[in-house]
């Protein structure tokens, strides 16, 4: 299912994410809050050069399958900073694929261009704060009123990952007949980043904002899609966006376990080494299987999503299965570490972090759960 | 990778097990115990009618690949009655697999024919007990010495299902070089059944057997294979055998899955239907999981054995992985279903109690662990 | 807090336990069923010639407290079969609390003295099928009509633990006002056993019947306590029945854990005793755990009962706690046997299955869970 | 067995944290590497000033109950920097008790006076890096060599908890009939800070350093105790180190889960309040029975260690029990909290990193686990 093409820039990934991106991890513009647009620039540079910025969409725009960038993702994650080196990374590689399927010629050219390019990055406004939209999109309160040719929004929007320092946001907002997605170009004096919130994870440039949005004014050309068809286009990107978390995420917790296995090869205690202890090797053999289940729930999401349908039970269902897998493969890899596995001198310790907020971000595991139910509840009721 | 034959084998085998096998369910023959030898004949000669004995078999004896033998145990599992109806139940699967393998063509006749024709059960004698081979088949303590132109055989045996009413048995010895497999008919006076188990199974006819074997005499055509092999025609059996397990019991997961799902709508406590509470929706939803993952992992490791490869590791990934994921979902099974999941109203007590022992035939969770571990470590381990 | 005289008690009833009930176990009257009466009596015999029968009521009658009382039936449980031989068992034990705190003194003449002395067997008879009062006792369809100075009793009952050999049965149904308790004697031609239920535990002697009472005529002496009160007289039973049946299988789990580690100190494999392979001497860690943890959360309730609260937040709580503490104690020592843990070789195989049903034994977890929830929602919500 | 005295000291300490110290928790000086020693000592005068600096030392010098410390230091960690602003935080609190315990009169006022009065902190040079003494203490590197009337120390530590900053540092090492213990002024040039490194956890001032000792010199008046008792005095402080540790998080983890619980009383979604959704519900449910049964191991090995014993089993049974139940109940409210949860803006967040280390700090559970499991075999071998 994947081509002999992709299956070597899957093999470049992998290798330019060993030589080349992982040094880039002790350098001192890799924070607490993720690394520099700078640094992120520089390693871009050095893919670029070698043809692997976005390297899941071909050059005449189209996207490979979704089991060819499962691969490519899981590559690009290896190192924590890999999916910004490669550009692959959320919430620009979802917003790829959306303006890819619904963007206007000229949107394309001005928005998607220079993101697929790496030489921008974008936003994403959808979730809100105080009861607003969350994992229950249904509560949406920023609204989009027609004024004229113009539409004018108000509202206001939380944990918008990568607003601070993005060239452009996509807007939803509650129109009169749904909900309809603009393209605003950022920064935007009506759309005020209130506070970049202080946050576990730290591999998202620009972090996470709490946004308000005041008075924005935009013409009928910065439309996304068509008017009131936000809830569809949010679904169009939800499925696949889900799975390359899951996709990145699964590299990391790859590294953090082949961390870990070497860790417990070299290093001795009470007479051998701790591999040989079955209190660590048991550990690793239960990675072993949940990365193993984590690869094959992926693939066979992605393989759904490939054959045209929507996937949003089989990303639900991959969602909950990978977060919290790879969840318990860096909380064992952590273990295993000891000291060294809560402190910064391996990027365990991040792994830990970013990936207890992924099950978290794009629905927790009991919205998943909660959905899932209801829909087997639906398959089994007597019509 | 599942021809349109075989896929349509499976449709007729999910048919027969839901509306001829299911039935039997509650025949006062289908006992504490299992099934009667009677019950098991007579649902057999239905299968025979319908050509769906053994349907892992083709014509020629040859056997379909194992991800066609996956889906095909998975549908006779529907019921906990079904691998026996259609004659895929362990360990005369198992054995036809090895016999069909090893067998000499006077053998196949004598042993392997009826066996597949679902004529006669038979037995495989690896196992033995005070600390003799079990997890660890290097502690074999069984003989087998050469004695002119026979072997006398000398040990006991236990855990031996099936061996009471079988027609023939597969004995493994300890010979001078290594291990032998001998054929053995049964009944017979030299191999002494002590006693039959009583065991929170009850799935297979004859149970499993503690027994004695005194003086045995074989001659040298009942070698099975070559001498000296066993160990590396149990590991031919093995994988295989642990990943039909897998099979069969994952369509039982899925019965007790189907019945705590239909109760979950229809019944009511606290003013709504089971399944509108979340205590039992998420436990219906993580049991989707759980199967989904269970089937993957199935499906990956048949796969491996497929390309010709031993799956030795592959195997134990997927018994460890899918015995847990069936015990947990047979456990919430259980506990959505209240005071009738405890009652055998329905399959679902029988079906937790089953797959509880699975977790430890063929091998307990922490034994496959244990070797992920070092294998593990070999391969982390600079030469 | 517990009296010199309890304690001397506890110790005689822990030998009798050891030297006198663990040798009946074997005994071929001890089935699948649980032992028979006749076994009962014979044991009874033993203890009331120790002044061992129901150790937990004082020759005044009088109960010993709850703390003390979690050190005795602690005690009786290190064998299935020793709270029946010392006549502690549910719901035997939880009806003699009953009466004693509710019953008129001819009630308990007739009733409870020849209960207490372990001549007769009593049942409860309060859940029902069909979407009746189970989990939620709000939902009672069994009704008591006045008719005169009779009453008029008609409904079915399920899951009623004992019924089939029981001298009286404390019967329950809605009343005009509320809900009331009947003391009827046992058998009586209006109170039908439809069946036995075949269940997954096998220590209750009478198993759990499914009952129709229809057109029982039951005199006004024959109330227990005040009409209409019988959910409170529920409540009074409720919170010290739930924590006997965690003292109970406390003693059993223990028993199997001291099984499991005698034999992972003396059986070998791979080379060395399982307990000194980790896979092994965790899971006796984290018994020792579980155990002590369950022997706090009892001890912890009780005292809160001790004081005169109703304890019905703290017996919730230690239910959940103990029932799935012990379920994970019971699994581990099946684990830790192998092969001979699901067989009935050992009481380790029926303390599972025991234990399984005790999750679900007066309200399975979810509804303890439930009820936890709602009140910390009260708690926390400003009046 | 808590005082009326010291009951009304902890609703002092309780008032105290919530009013005081509380709205500390926003202040920048309490940033990503804990509170600024400036911080600590603003709070420590206003805790001075309530005779709340040190609670559980009593005037005289001696230490309240163990199970009285239980009852201040859980109040104390109801917030993060409660146990520094009353100054009952580790390393300071173990070295106090060990100091009382040990020290002569003239160490006494020189080292403890001022460390007890909250003027100074203190730290503890155990653990080493490169496979020396860690979870397994024998494997210490570090040498003290008698050098005339002094000794001379050489060798690295890893993880000294607070050693940037301290007044003064315990230090442990090898000498030629075991291993002896030395009292320290810092910073002094023999012991170099290499650097602090980056954990995960951020509650202790000063970090956790690595440290190269380097021909350290120091006269005999500076030996702790008596020579070559290094290892006894070692356990002296673990256990109750150990469980002053529990008491601490204790506090953190109530913290979090009341926040928790307001947090899903006041949020909605689909329609109610988060806490109505049993996924959440029960998750608070499930929190309460943690925190509980957290409270009950704490209590219970205090009590043991309050009768003079070593109390290294119990404590050892209660590090591993609460420090995975406080974990877990820190996890699940990051979950309720959703985004919120991983961001800074309650101290669920921190609560969940610092537990998190906590399950290493102090021993891992694993290292807890397996001499659990060795004291066990050593019970149930015969002699």
């Amino acid at each position: 299912m994947i081509s002999a093409e992709v299956a070597e820039t899957v093999r470049r990934v992998d290798a330019f994410i060993r030589e080349t991106v992982i040094p880039y991890e002790a350098d001192p513009r890799n924070g607490g809050h993720g690394p520099t647009d700078e640094l992120v620039q520089e390693m871009r540079e050095k893919a670029r050069a070698l043809g692997l910025v976005a390297p899941h969409v071909r050059p005449d725009g189209s996207h490979v399958s979704h089991v060819e960038t499962a691969a490519l993702l899981k590559a690009s994650g290896y190192s924590p900073l890999g999916p910004l080196a490669v550009n692959v990374m959320a919430p620009d590689e979802g917003n790829m694929y959306l303006l890819h399927k619904v963007a206007t010629a000229e949107q394309k050219r001005h928005f998607l261009k220079p993101l697929v390019e790496g030489r921008t990055r974008s936003a994403f406004l959808m979730t809100e704060p105080d009861g607003g939209a969350g994992a229950d999109p249904g509560m949406m309160k920023t609204t989009a009123r027609p004024d004229g040719n113009h539409w004018v929004i108000d509202g206001r929007k939380t944990f918008i990952t990568g607003a601070d320092g993005a060239a452009f946001g996509i807007v939803m907002a509650k129109s009169p007949g749904g909900a309809t997605m603009f393209l605003v170009d950022l920064p935007n004096p009506a759309i005020r980043i209130e506070r970049v919130l202080d946050t576990i994870d730290s591999s998202m440039p620009g972090g996470h904002s709490v946004i308000a949005i005041e008075n924005l004014r935009v013409s009928a050309d910065q439309v996304l899609g068509e008017i009131d068809q936000g809830f569809r286009y949010a679904q169009v990107r939800l499925a696949p966006a889900r799975l390359t978390h899951c996709m990145r995420w699964w590299g990391t917790a790859k590294r953090a376990h082949d961390i870990a296995t070497g860790y417990a090869v070299k290093r001795h205690a009470f007479g051998k080494p701790l591999i040989d202890h079955e209190g660590v090797g048991f550990m690793l053999a239960d990675n072993e299987i949940d990365l193993k289940q984590a690869e094959l729930m992926i693939d066979w999401a992605a393989g759904v999503l490939d054959t045209g349908a929507h996937g949003t039970v089989e990303s639900s269902m991959a969602k909950v299965a990978v977060s919290e897998a790879l969840f318990r493969v860096a909380d064992r890899c952590v273990q295993i570490l000891g000291g060294t596995g809560v402190s910064r001198d391996t990027v365990v310790e991040q792994a830990f972090r970013e990936i207890r907020a992924f099950r978290i971000y794009d629905g927790p595991s009991e919205v998943h759960r909660w959905s899932l139910a209801k829909r087997l509840k639906k398959l089994n009721t007597p019509a």
